[in-house]
């Protein structure tokens, strides 16, 4: 079964994008995924292609029209139940959880905004999914979806290969990952700490997870809190 | 001044990726940023172009070997200031302050991971800044650097011009953005909220702050509980 992403879009050629080259790139080739970016303009039904229009009650910028986006979004969904994700700053922030259930599935249909917003009622009739893939600004919603699909696609079975299998994983655990070293043995007068070339493999790992926790509490104690929740 | 990306990759091919499209691609083509990708395995010195070797203690994966990646590091920001960045999912989480901060100074020397890592020391004899763009796991750097320079560029003067001025924005008030709407008047049945046709302002800015506020409790309590630090 492939994996397939549609990307409905006002900028069909930002995609494959960088998803087009390394692994990524190799996947799609060997059909492993495949993506089909939309271009919502052309569900647009005046002849200036609008697709947006100002905000209702005012303000800065522009929204996408409702009807129109509906009537992409049931061309390209019509008959499937993949789930159908808007990226935006609003949404729920995506996580390893959500990228492995989206990459256990047959694909995703995917809206990127652009402009001010998407109008309230398209999100709520289609139930669109809003995932935000952090707490900064994009130009739009396609630099979110090349990442989430990034994520997902590299998951995929076959994709990468023996690059993935039993790599230690940040998150999976709860922590971030404790630091690595590899040769040379003095770098700039820096020594790989003694530990790690002492060929105990029990102090090894206990001194990993310390590092890893200490980190973790250092940098992000909200996924410490979280453990406990 | 000419905000200046250098990106430290072992896939130059993956930039400018989408970047070299709509706004920002505009904005490339006109020379308001440039972006400058650099192949870290140039520098490795044996001819096999060795970039990585196996993690000191043991485990799966590879790591990026320092000597390598401080050479690359020097070449490309030898006399200038440039903050050092490495896209890591170990790294701060970025947020829009740090992405103004950037958009504020002369530029980026981003290095992109891949593999297991990037050896600790070179991180701390570099004093590169760890940043994540988010709580999941790409196959790359390049995907985060590619996120985090569209938000960067987006806010450069003159980029997008118009299409910024005067957009509320999510998270510069701390809180999600409210739902918007535009016409048709009735989509499926559903109508735009009658506050928002009333003409009146003050009660149109009390329901869209209302709206956020009750948007932001339900989806993102942790926005409003870090306001309150």
């Amino acid at each position: 079964m492939t994996f397939r992403a549609t990307v409905l879009t006002l900028h069909p050629e930002m995609f494959p994008g960088h998803l087009g080259s390394s692994l990524a790139g190799k996947a799609l080739e060997r059909g492993q995924w495949s993506i089909e970016p939309v271009q919502i303009r052309d569900f647009a039904s005046d002849r200036h292609r609008t697709v947006d229009d100002t905000p209702a009650g005012g303000g800065a910028g522009m929204v996408l029209k409702p009807d129109i986006l509906a009537k992409a979004i049931d061309h390209v969904s019509a008959g499937d139940d993949r789930p159908r994700l808007l990226m935006s700053p609003r949404g729920k922030p995506l996580t390893q959880t959500r990228v492995r259930e989206l990459a256990a599935g047959d694909g995703v249909v995917i809206v990127c905004g652009r402009f001010e917003g998407v109008d309230q009622r398209v999100i709520e009739a289609r139930e669109l999914e809003e995932i935000s893939i952090g707490d900064y600004i994009l130009s739009g919603g396609e630099s979110a979806a090349l990442t989430l699909l990034d994520a997902v696609v590299r998951i995929l079975p076959g994709v990468m290969g023996n690059a993935l299998s039993g790599t230690h994983e940040s998150f999976e655990g709860g922590l971030l990952e404790y630091p690595h070293y590899t040769r040379p043995q003095v770098f700039e007068g820096r020594e790989i700490p003694a530990v790690l070339t002492s060929g105990n493999h029990a102090a090894i790992e206990k001194w990993r997870h310390e590092q890893a926790l200490a980190l973790t509490r250092e940098r992000r104690p909200d996924l410490l809190q979280s453990e406990q929740d």
